[in-house]
């Protein structure tokens, strides 16, 4: 319930009315009347002018900057724009442009600068980056420099195999006084992280036992009612991989709320064994062909959870479905 | 195997290339390169000006007019537009606007024209149309009207249990020569259909026990291989709801592709009951406050099936969730 309400809050830095907010967040609407009856009572929000509003005592439970940031597209109201983060775009470029160069070993590779501003504005829409404690597990986007800039997140911390990455961040963190926490972690290890977390967020490898074990590591920290995101493709991991992933999650406790289609493109991604393969010559891939979908989901209570250590090798990184892992 | 080798053709009937290919359908990259391969070695695709085409023997085999209707927002790429159909939309339209007015005894409850048409760019867009049998279970937004004028579907089957929507789509269909076969169901009875299907679509009741059972009933009704797609509240179903029907989903043998947020929205839902809750007044709601997610799914194989007959009364429509049902 924590996670619901502190969703709700967060939301409400911008004033909504009644019907912007049920359609702005998870909870079904006899558990938002509940919430906002509540708040309500206990003077933390009131209605002015048909919008519900924090209250002074509201406002000062939790006294963030109010951002009103541009999310959605003015032509189809249902796609992303990054447009409303221009500043953190530029002041973000900078940095992406000049990180250390992607290793194939650490199956490293990136989405598009902008599809990390996507991200962050699809997680910001959603109410999970006001006032939240977020882990990233692996980092090689550099989310969390883009996050951190929108001064939004309580405390962000990242766990990440490449020391190279982890000094980067750790540099650009401290140049930019963004406060984000950093550590090199391998996934095999336990995580060296007592507290419980609001929002987990990872581009998992997607051998099967690599993603359930970057999945159950990240939603075993969260609190009850945290949120996660993770970016799976359907070029590396088939239909029954996708189920034995979501059966995971959901007979663990979690659910689903959003799978995004072709959320994010991955330029330069290694295509060899297609081509080897393939009858006929495909010809040379344009730049946005390797694409993910972005998953969304909610911890409901405590199931899922790998906190010891564990040995894989390289089956942490590919299967026999992982094409494009050299 | 059955379905997946024939959206990949249905996508074909316009050229693509391969890697344009890869990111339109479901199946992972070794498993597209395998069905390529066997379609090149079948003669029945061939590469020409580095783009997969059908070869006349391709052709033969399924005769459908090639079509290639604009779908994607120009400006996000990632919402959909409606606008590629505009001939369908506004001979659509006539009809939808006419039909008999809605009984909220049956639970019944209309989204707007425009998203009828979404729902169907959408299904397009996933190559689910082209040369499919389709099963719609529940029809009072006439969807099955819209799909039919396309001329794309093999075969669509409505049924639903209100005899003047029943009468209604089967004039309709006979007066446009759409070939719709329509039937009075009540969802508490045994299907009347032996074939199977290749697409199932609905809007089922959001009572947990409802939408169990429309939905393991079109399932039941699915080829494997075969898709679905249907709409889920958060307003009527809680987090916990949305994980037993996901439960029910992928531990019976389906797995979640997409799940779209806010696809479709329906006006004029009874709000009384979200009103006299509230501690304050939430005044009037805009037209657009009750919305669904627009879920879709793939069957991998057998094993959710309802197909005895079951004696549910109001409990098939309401549970202490569903708000908006009077």
């Amino acid at each position: 319930m924590r996670g619901i309400k502190k969703t709700i809050l967060n939301h409400l830095h911008t004033p909504k009315t009644f019907w912007e907010l049920m359609r702005n967040q998870d909870v079904n609407a006899v558990q938002l009347i509940n919430i906002l009856n509540n708040l309500y009572e206990q003077g933390i929000i009131e209605m002015k002018t048909q919008k519900i509003y924090l209250t002074q005592r509201g406002e000062k439970q939790d006294s963030k900057v109010r951002l009103n940031r541009h999310t959605r597209c003015d032509f189809c109201d249902s796609g992303y724009l990054i447009d409303g983060f221009g500043d953190i775009y530029y002041r973000f470029k900078s940095y992406y442009d000049t990180k250390p160069k992607n290793i194939p070993g650490f199956d490293q590779g990136s989405m598009r600068c902008k599809d990390v501003l996507k991200r962050l504005v699809f997680i910001y829409d959603k109410g999970d980056l006001c006032n939240t404690r977020i882990l990233i597990l692996g980092d090689d986007d550099l989310l969390s420099i883009a996050i951190a800039m929108t001064g939004l997140p309580q405390e962000i911390v990242v766990l990440d195999i490449d020391e190279r990455l982890v000094h980067y961040i750790h540099d650009v963190s401290s140049k930019e006084h963004l406060n984000i926490e950093t550590e090199v972690y391998s996934i095999e290890n336990k995580v060296p992280l007592q507290k419980k977390m609001d929002v987990f967020i990872s581009d998992p490898v997607e051998s099967l036992v690599g993603i359930k074990l970057f999945l159950s590591r990240g939603i075993s920290l969260l609190a009850n009612g945290g949120r996660f995101y993770f970016g799976l493709t359907h070029i590396d991991s088939s239909l029954s991989k996708w189920q034995k992933i979501e059966q995971m999650l959901v007979n663990g406790s979690c659910v689903i709320t959003d799978v995004v289609r072709d959320f994010a493109f991955y330029p330069g991604v290694y295509y060899k064994n297609i081509k080897e393969r393939l009858f006929f010559d495909p010809g040379l891939p344009p730049k946005s062909w390797y694409t993910s979908s972005l998953i969304r989901g909610v911890k409901l209570e405590d199931k899922i959870s790998e906190s010891g250590s564990v040995s894989l090798g390289t089956s942490l990184y590919k299967d026999d479905e992982t094409i494009t892992v050299k």
